[in-house]
């Protein structure tokens, strides 16, 4: 274990850390990825800023929540940074997946390739349709929905993500209460009511549409 | 034309609106929406805030990057203010989006509801396989990626989103970037070089579920 991971580990509650901090250390896990891929060892706060359009100062206030993580005159080692960002993410562990609803974008899911090399394994999925209840997509075995609670026992199934259509949503969120699952992705554009226990995100599409139309416009106003 | 509308011009060229907080006038937006559709005439920076988990603080100053929108003693008007935020975006004209790829993540696209009623009209997707070219899915018409200039300059096409393999992911960006278009979702889990004068969001599916499994542990350490 790294002097930076026993370091971490003083602070790595983050019962005070805000919402933002934690979403931009996935966007600092994945700079630094890509980093290890293009054959680089270190990295710096600045060019891990740049590479993001944050300032360095922001880099160095965000990772000084968890402890300190550079050396002088070197900056720091990916590899370190990449361990001690997935243990306080929890990712330095594999987290058990399931998916509910295999229409398209279900199917999309259980076939996208950034899960497992992120920690996340699909390990189950769910459907009412029994013409697909017994079949498996992409290696994964699709369950009827009435079997979530002991499925999710029985494959240790913590997060799930909600890939059903809009009616349906809110069904598909009480079983998964009744599951008692610690946390949900809902792709489905709707709001979802869940227990204050289980932390959700939802996924909506449009947003990334409206923030590219806000850029091209501004560009043609210029 | 509402007095907020004519405010709002004076500075919607926005230059300097740190992005963050174009990021956040989508979620206003949503939130107002949801307001609206709940049979809410009006709200507060307080209720917005709390809604998503921002003090009203943050709420009026990111809003007055862009004019000033509320009345004494009232609050902000739910309908002038959504149609001030899509003014600002953007989003009060229609967009013309293509699909490039249209494999099991395309045709969810194609079938997803969210896109229409923010101004994003799906008119075309591209493939590259033949057997699709010349069909049609959810209405929208498949043509064949080498048409993307032509197809784009005829459909008004300025948006586009990437669901195709990583690996194809690059040579799909030199066409979009050949085509001219204004800006690119990547939803492939690899990174895309494109001019700078084309805006790109990347679409990681794994962060979302980062932040999930962030959440879920430190509820089990407390």
């Amino acid at each position: 274990m790294s002097a930076q991971k026993n370091r971490s580990s003083d602070s790595e509650s983050g019962n005070s850390v805000p919402k933002a901090v934690v979403n931009r250390l996935s966007l600092y896990l994945r700079e630094l990825q890509h980093a290890v891929n293009s054959g680089h060892e270190t990295t710096s706060s600045s060019q891990l800023g740049n590479l993001l359009g944050f300032s360095d100062a922001q880099v160095r206030k965000d990772l000084a929540y968890f402890g300190q993580f550079g050396y002088p005159g070197i900056g720091y080692r990916c590899d370190e940074l990449i361990a001690a960002i997935r243990k306080i993410l929890g990712t330095d562990r594999q987290w058990h997946i399931a998916v509910v609803g295999v229409g398209n974008l279900g199917r999309a899911l259980l076939g996208y390739k950034g899960f497992l090399q992120q920690g996340f394994e699909l390990v189950a999925a769910f459907d009412v349709d029994r013409d697909r209840v017994g079949t498996k997509i992409e290696g994964v075995e699709i369950f009827h929905l009435d079997q979530l609670t002991e499925i999710a026992k029985k494959k240790n199934i913590k997060l799930a993500m909600i890939a059903v259509p809009a009616a349906a949503a809110q069904q598909v969120a009480d079983r998964i209460a009744d599951a008692h699952l610690e946390g949900v992705v809902n792709f489905a554009p709707v709001t979802i009511s869940l227990p204050d226990h289980i932390s959700q995100v939802g996924v909506d599409l449009a947003i990334e549409l409206e923030q590219l139309a806000f850029s091209a416009l501004k560009r043609a106003r210029r």
